[in-house]
């Protein structure tokens, strides 16, 4: 047995073991870290206040009921509430991925509010007569039950803040969109040359992809209100009062601030994970999205001197020991690899969700915490590219407008004008002088300069219809 | 030059080409398929029919525009409903996975179409001054508008096949757990045995969690029914007519049987490729759960002597040359195998989408070539599925209620009704002598044989609260 | 029944089928075609070859021990010679898709051989008590290692074919790197401009990890020359002479070319499928290595005016129907896309694999099915990509060198040769004038334009050393 | 600026920054903590300390070269060495996932040693003209070869922690097949009743497995052994004396115990990441196998009551708090979870190595963080596992027999004796009255209990050859 300076002894139906005097957790989440010391991560923060709203709420309902002695309720209750309030976190010591579907998480709670509990009741530590962890904290629950509810409202939370912070970074495309709104630039296709666009139309379509996905991750929240508290071991409830699983869902909508109800069929809300699956999804999509546009900017970028040099990024940091003056897109490169992580992460919790056998889905630990992991980097990264890049790029319109003009396929808007062929052979010249577009037109005596900057205007170039199409019905009248 | 028994010579700005005489396609055709010699699959039909979908709306709008002779527009039309009904696909010979973000599909479209067209017309083949691929056949068009256009029409068409593939396999589902439901067996999680349910229930979380990926693949053609026909090159619009895009949409959505409307935004609708991953994710979500489910019919099949052996699958071919009798439940892993491909699909869709780059994403033809075929294989797969495995499952109602009787789960009910002390006593009999609980409380007089069909009964077991409850409270008038 | 103009019936022990009269193929393979009918894809040819090399090789062993009469051994054995000559092929109906663990494609090849054994010996089709598809073409076999025994054989043609085609491109990445030694580029880190580098030593770099992966793939067939023929059922080999099981594995080298052996432990050889999944990751590194590649290719082409046109690809098919002369890098993409199917392959092929349960993996047909696709699509694109593509990459040298001189990167060359706080001084000038380094160094007398060529040499500026060493010291010896 | 009780101000070029007083770290350290604060976690141990063997080694071989003075060398040394002790680790606060390539977890450690050393000769910290951490630390390093060679030390390290994790599970599985070599039990394909085999060769299949995974992540190193260093920024080892290039290696190899060699070719080895992709495939394969064994165990240990129940795995936790006694195969299911985490890791490792452009791959940091965590908990999980659960296996024999000698497979073994026709009677019979094999057998006067006795012995039906074969030649005798 463990060596701890003072001690009290503590059992199940496995045996003894002695817990530190004065630790809040007790024998069975001792067991879950000599099993599962895999990862060295502590659970998530969010998942420990959830579940602490679960035994609140059970409890609540739980003394509604008749079940649960006021005064026990009571210390509960306030136990679970220290924990929502961001104490006793240091008792949780279960590793992150576990064996177990999560009981060991649950008992962790389970244990630790029930020790508080005592305390606040003066009681000593371990006297599980008085308040068990199982018998009480975890009255009329299974962690088949509790562990997915409080998987959902953690889920919910992390959700709300990535919410608030896409919200966020789509304002600010929203804005570079309208900043850059006039600014013509080479659109390119294939990497390769094709027809002017504004910058302004490149942030909105980025703005737009990630106002989808937002659209998109919200709605993927759909099952993730609907919890399966009361379903007991197999979802069938047996042994859970049926007035207690609709008051256990009242409190905790109360409790979490989430409009939660119970799930119509609970055997299938016990089973299946396809509700995190869905967020994922969502997640994995959006990053999906941000990668590209994160290889977007850095392309544009490249440079100073020997790359595209459209935008600048902010400078962050020194980007290199060597070459003094250096900056590099850390921002973007750091979007990038979130996106990396988080596709990863959707891999693994595709994986765990098809591993669920008959009534349960064990593998959900490990599931879980990829889903709130990439929750949390997501909203982390997107606070900080918005704050630390997107916002402050800058254009550089002219190098942008430079490109423009001296580009091959603006011919392309020129073309109605003076027919194919002519301009084919306009074309051809330039691609074998070097020359520009423009300065051929003008030297043959095609187009005037007046006539150029009406067709070849930023906003007549860019929007549907044929660029100067009033001009073309002046000169076709001039023509005939 | 490949040398065929009849030729005709045509010509790009890359060069000449023989061409078959006969060939309905042309240059830009053989080009493709001497670069692209890539998987020896045909494209998919659904696809083809969609660009013919495509080519017809253009030439319709490009008629009322008055850009387009309404005898060729006419001819062209003709041509284009023949490929609709199927005819001509022989013609189409390039291979679904080529660089080129689709410009070969699209030219082997317009080569073809115009052809036919042509011949329509009374005209040779490959007179191309009277009706060509590029100016006629594609005009106002870009692969870059063309190519996604088509591909919304016939993602859109398969997972309307899907959807009623899979709506009928989740009525055979609920049929099943109509059937089934009265069955009492023994729930499991963790693979080790924990409290009964009922067979019915099973089969009703199998079709429930079918029911939401039902609604999920439902939802992801949100973004498919926008289409971003008139973009031309980068989503600008340039050279195309206003009239033209508002009026082609209408044709689309009127040849297509789908009510498409115009993408708010062509630049965003051109470059970005989310809308399949949408619908990707929500196929492999559905597999993930198919694939849940076939393990779990695999599991309960397992036998015939040595496993659970509570259902039996249809015999549908010998499942062995060695042992005589044997029967394998190839229904079930097939649907596994299936599911293990769209995940791998699913993979390569979102690589290909996140390899977009600025204006364009040139990885379209495999993302779609993976995308329409997760769409064939789950469709296909539903239906045999449902006919020859799911609507054909017996159940052995006799040994799944042996189980029960059998377990020491069952306990968990009896509990409420003798307090746990006892019950804790007779478990621990029961796992020691090997003897059948009900067995036990007969014996021990705590229990009537009348009481334990009422508390064992499989309705009060399988529902929320305690069972036998009206009993309890009887029994605790008398036993106070 | 279904109905042909003419058939005979067959039975098994599900049942009675009409059976085409003229067909080779059995009720098993009809069978077969009615469960699966899930791609529409053929069978790889090379895995219908391997199975008839598997079927040939046991009616030799099995002649030599006796347990097969001669006339029936030697009609065996022409039939399988045929269809290893490319016969046949069209009797091969099932989908590659299939439940059972391949026992479908086996009876299908057990079938056909019956039928054209019969057909050689003068005996109606259907003659099974002569010569039967389970009795005498799969005798001492099972599928359970026949199967896998030919997949290790079409596997192993397959990786020796991609070899060839990775060995000729590799060889032309060499090429091009002695072609390309001279030319000084910009060497780019973060898309941001580092240091000089010579295009020849990117080219050289591709090579060597192409070279690697080239060792990769050869040395992951390590476990594919172990086959478990003689394992029949489950691996012990029940009912298996094993003097037929030294002779088998002997006639399988012979016939197949490879050095074929039996495995150590034929339990394990028949349930795992880690030398699958040894193969498929070679196959996977390969290309995420191509796929990157591709990338720096396509950057390194992107242009011709707005990009950084260091490089051109050879045209190899118009571009664009709106953009004259728009030529795309269409063979890069379609490595990147094959890159793309060959992970989300993989990943198929890595969930395939993770499903097997005890004695065997059922899941093998898709497995097998994504594997040779992998093999034959990279084979395919690196042989066109090599033609089309690699072979005739010419390098814009001007504008390469251009790009150095102008950058400031250059001037942590300088570095050593006038202290770092003139050199830093310099670049500051450098970056708010726009005026190159090598001017701002000769205008401000602290290096000679003489000089500069020696410190800006390609060779100096790329090899490990202070670029211009020498003159260093003899410069030292006069500032001193 | 951040306020910190007594600060010292540091600067770049990008600004100034204040610094807590006492703080090792520097000016970049901070920027970096600002600008990533992504997942919260330390930077892996063994990284940190991998990069303090690299400095170390660089001051060692810059001392040799003399470009750096011997007290400021040994400083460094000195300063390195206690971080190779595992001290001042809490002064590494970048965060894994980073944009930068590594340069922030570069610079952490170039600023922490630089003010280590300038404390051990007695100066301030932030004197960074007496030691730099860029001028002197890093000195003739860039981040992209120090970096990448740390990188590969720790993977080394944490690579040989793993292969003896590895090796005592190999044993242990080893141990179990010679424990359970005896145990006769039905063997299962598609979870069907198959033939015999023996619950020792399930193990050895196991074992042998595992031994193949050793032998391909131990091959897997291959190029971890040839580092980049002396490469400097793009690999062209611009500014590397020659003679510090080699050197430097030397002393890795020396500081490191690994016998590193330097890359034949620096820009190859600078740009590339295939030796990571080559690892982390090798630890990936590893786990699918690991996963199908622990489902495998899973399945045997189903029950106790309504499962195989064939083994027992030790108890390790009590597995639910509504039925006593309940326990799961924890430690099984904690080993699937670490396969899905691996697996998904393999993604991100895959999409970061794929997104390397040009000179560089940024991605690094993302990598490395993916690839020493799979590293890690493939070591922790390994270690539990053997334990806690392998070690401790029990098997049920008589429970096993049972369903053998129940089985209708065994009548394969006794087909050969009795003749098919016989053999399939009677195992129709079977079929039909459910009565055993054995028993119809004797009944029928075919055959002897003692024949049988031999017939099926454990050994003869689990191995190559006809079960009681010399009986069947005595037979043959009698019977003719």
């Amino acid at each position: 047995m463990e060596q701890f300076a003072s001690v009290r002894v503590e059992k199940d139906y496995i045996g003894e073991k002695n817990v530190p005097a004065d630790a809040y957790y007790g024998i069975q989440t001792l067991r879950a870290v000599e099993n599962f010391p895999i990862t060295g991560y502590p659970v998530n923060e969010h998942l420990i206040k959830a579940i602490a709203i679960v035994k609140k709420s059970a409890a609540q309902a739980n003394l509604i009921t008749g079940q649960l002695d006021e005064k026990v309720a009571q210390a509960i209750i306030q136990a679970s509430d220290e924990i929502i309030a961001g104490q006793l976190h240091d008792q949780f010591l279960v590793d992150p991925i576990q064996g177990g579907a999560g009981t060991s998480m649950n008992m962790n709670a389970n244990e630790v509010i029930a020790n508080r509990a005592l305390e606040i009741l003066g009681q000593p530590k371990g006297s599980y007569t008085v308040i068990s962890p199982n018998t009480h904290v975890n009255m009329a629950q299974s962690t088949n039950d509790a562990f997915p509810t409080a998987i959902h409202i953690a889920v919910l939370a992390k959700v709300a803040d990535l919410l608030i912070a896409s919200e966020a970074l789509h304002a600010t495309f929203k804005k570079k969109a309208v900043e850059f709104h006039p600014l013509l630039k080479m659109g390119r296709t294939h990497l390769q040359d094709a027809v002017p666009i504004r910058l302004g139309q490149e942030f909105e379509a980025y703005a737009r992809v990630l106002g989808r996905d937002i659209g998109r991750i919200s709605l993927s929240r759909q099952y993730l209100y609907e919890v399966n508290m009361g379903a007991t071991a197999v979802g069938t409830g047996l042994n859970a009062d049926p007035m207690y699983i609709v008051k256990v869902v009242q409190f905790l909508s109360e409790n979490s601030g989430f409009d939660l109800m119970s799930a119509e069929d609970l055997v299938d809300a016990t089973q299946n994970t396809d509700a995190y699956v869905q967020v994922s999804a969502a997640l994995r999509g959006c990053m999906i999205n941000m990668s590209k546009i994160s290889n977007d900017l850095r392309l544009m970028a490249s440079g100073p001197r020997t790359g595209l040099a459209e935008i600048s990024l902010p400078a962050r940091q020194p980007g290199s020991s060597i070459m003094p003056g250096k900056v590099n897109p850390v921002m973007a490169e750091v979007m990038n690899q979130v996106a990396f992580q988080v596709i990863g992460n959707d891999t693994t919790i595709c994986l765990a969700s098809e591993a669920g056998q008959f009534e349960l889905n064990v593998m959900e630990p490990v599931l879980v915490f990829n889903l709130l992991q990439s929750l949390e980097i997501m909203t982390n990264v997107f606070t900080v590219f918005r704050n630390f890049c997107l916002d402050g790029i800058q254009a550089h319109a002219e190098h942008m407008e430079n490109y423009v003009d001296n580009s091959i396929g603006i011919i392309t808007a020129i073309n109605p004008h003076v027919g194919y062929e002519a301009a084919a052979a306009i074309a051809k010249e330039a691609l074998e002088t070097g020359k520009p577009i423009r300065e051929l037109c003008i030297a043959s005596g095609i187009l005037t300069e007046e006539e150029l900057d009406v067709i070849l205007h930023p906003f007549e170039m860019t929007n549907p219809g044929i660029s100067g199409k009033e001009l073309l019905k002046k000169k076709e009248l001039v023509r005939v």
